[in-house]
């Protein structure tokens, strides 16, 4: 371990390196997994960061193989670690590329599902620092959510299954993106702080080359009306 | 009030001519209203059936002029009767045309808002009778939803509000539609029969020409956990 790095407990058996000073996970990684949970076969996760989706979908998931892939090296490479540390280097592999480049490195309609937290934000001109390792994980620097959807559209074979995390305020572009690329969205849950507040996640699974119906489930309450994490919380974190 | 009729009570002030075995308005009705009180200026109403929508928004909303169109001459008729009954022929003009002439009869450009409830259901196989009237309120036998927002684009003013209520397993379709047709969905409302059950209704509001930002709020659950009508509900009734 890295100076500048924590060696942190995931609770599902596996650790994870992190920055102290960096991009650390958060509860729409841990939904996005659970979200994501019933993936079987070849699945890759874009923008994968420090690994984190893989690390979870390796313990929540019965699939064969994770591929991840993350455009900054130093991340990568911190990733690979929390990989080797784990000794899931038969099931998850890391690649270190742009996702642009990402049906050059694995191929087209090859995947069963793609997983992605991409980063939410537009880059408009408040960014101070373009190369900034955090701002890249939050702003569209490297990547746009065209480009996530266009790609993952390729990469997965036809009836493969998408499943994305983002903000509400960009459920309008996801779904004209996700249908000009052929992943039809199928179910939408949204997630709020608790059932007063407005809703801060969107969950998104969609097919590719499926028919029109979006389901929409009830909403995902992070804390109940009594401050407490709610009960659904409690069992995704595998508290109860 | 001919036979087949009923007079019904809108506890606003104002009463409705329905058909006793015919389409009656629903919930549906009454919570587009409420979700587009603050209209003001000259709204039209689209698939405005019995005129519920104008009646509800004469009592509710600040508005100039409300002109309604309906395409089935005798719910038109029932309509126009209702608000003659109500004295409200200074406000609320019926007029009975298919919606996709509505730019020649109206001009483009020239309303501060569009309020409409249309036919949820795609046209498909298992329609028996597609002249009957209730089958025309409820499928997109006489105008599909593409009819629906072409249109209300073409006759809103540049800014010009829209409000819908429809189905969520329509919203991907709701949502590209209103992008190409250039009105951006700007705020969504999940409605659902109580905090444990799906989504099955959504109100979307759009802004003609706006930039792209969507809010979405808290859901709006018809019942409580005791299986009583919610506070909110109660609030929108004029119950509370």
């Amino acid at each position: 371990m890295e100076l500048n790095e924590t060696l942190d407990d995931l609770q599902n058996g596996y650790y994870i390196f992190q920055k102290k000073d960096g991009f650390k996970f958060g509860i729409d990684a841990v939904l996005l997994s659970d979200f994501a949970k019933n993936v079987t076969g070849n699945v890759i996760d874009l923008c994968t960061g420090t690994g984190i989706i893989p690390l979870l979908l390796a313990a929540k998931a019965n699939v064969k193989r994770i591929d991840a892939i993350e455009i900054q090296p130093q991340i990568a490479e911190m990733a690979e670690r929390s990989v080797n540390y784990n000794k899931l280097q038969d099931k998850i592999h890391i690649a270190c590329a742009d996702l642009n480049d990402a049906c050059e490195i694995f191929g087209s309609s090859v995947f069963d599902a793609v997983t992605v937290n991409p980063p939410y934000m537009k880059c408009g001109s408040g960014l101070v620092n373009e190369t900034d390792s955090k701002t890249v994980s939050r702003h569209e620097v490297k990547c746009t959510l065209e480009d996530v959807i266009k790609t993952s559209s390729r990469l997965l074979k036809p009836f493969g299954k998408f499943y994305m995390v983002h903000r509400p305020s960009r459920l309008v572009d996801i779904f004209a993106l996700m249908r000009q690329y052929k992943i039809e969205p199928k179910i939408l849950r949204m997630v709020a702080p608790n059932p007063q507040k407005e809703m801060n996640l969107v969950l998104v699974y969609g097919i590719k080359n499926a028919k029109s119906e979006l389901k929409t489930l009830s909403p995902l309450y992070v804390y109940d009306q009594n401050g407490e994490y709610s009960k659904e919380i409690d069992e995704i974190y595998g508290r109860r």
